[in-house]
């Protein structure tokens, strides 16, 4: 029986909605979503859990309170829980977060216009 | 301050040896390794967790008792629990696995020259 691997670009094409997390896989009890993002999120944190941003098109920034870091196409960065963060693109990027299910993807805030549904699989 | 993001190609300049995992990051109990293989690996299993593989260059395959997935690069595929499988790539091929920290390499099996060390961090 052939089994099917997960293609990022091809996940990729199935939406086009920013700031929106679509599930494409899970790991005991973590998944790993693709987002589409650009411009600026809010600044939040996740008290309980790190959350793992991977880049896989373009470039991220996000903003500490204490400084950023720049992630390009092929790195990585995890944020620490508890730490206040605020994601940002100039262009349209393409990333993969890797978290606990059920994390609410505004974190400690609430945003009726950013707050994203859970368990959004493609 | 600027913090500094993890860039799978340069990390994969560290290290030339194969089947041998090196920790890049940690994200709460889990740890994300890099690890260049070529062949064939043993067939074994980890009872107690799923086990990530993101293909970051070239191609992998894992084989099961029950048939195979072939992963290409910017792909990945998520190995379930308790559940017999064999990598091997017919090229030099850089993977990087996502598992909770402490996992054995070779699961439930003993392999002398195949075991590697844990917590090697580049």
């Amino acid at each position: 029986m052939i089994k099917k691997s997960i293609n990022f670009k091809n996940k990729f094409e199935k939406f086009n909605d920013y700031w929106s997390p679509k599930v494409i896989s899970e790991m005991n009890s973590y998944q790993f979503k693709l987002v589409k993002v650009n411009g600026e999120f809010i600044w939040h944190k996740h008290t309980d859990t790190d959350e793992t941003f991977i880049v896989i098109h373009g470039k991220l920034t996000i903003q500490f309170r204490d400084g950023k870091v720049d992630i390009d196409e092929g790195e990585m960065y995890v944020v620490p829980k508890n730490t206040e963060h605020k994601p940002m693109a100039l262009n349209e990027c393409h990333i993969m977060i890797i978290e606990p299910k059920g994390v609410k993807n505004t974190g400690n805030k609430t945003d009726a216009d950013l707050e994203a549904e859970n368990e959004i699989w493609i």
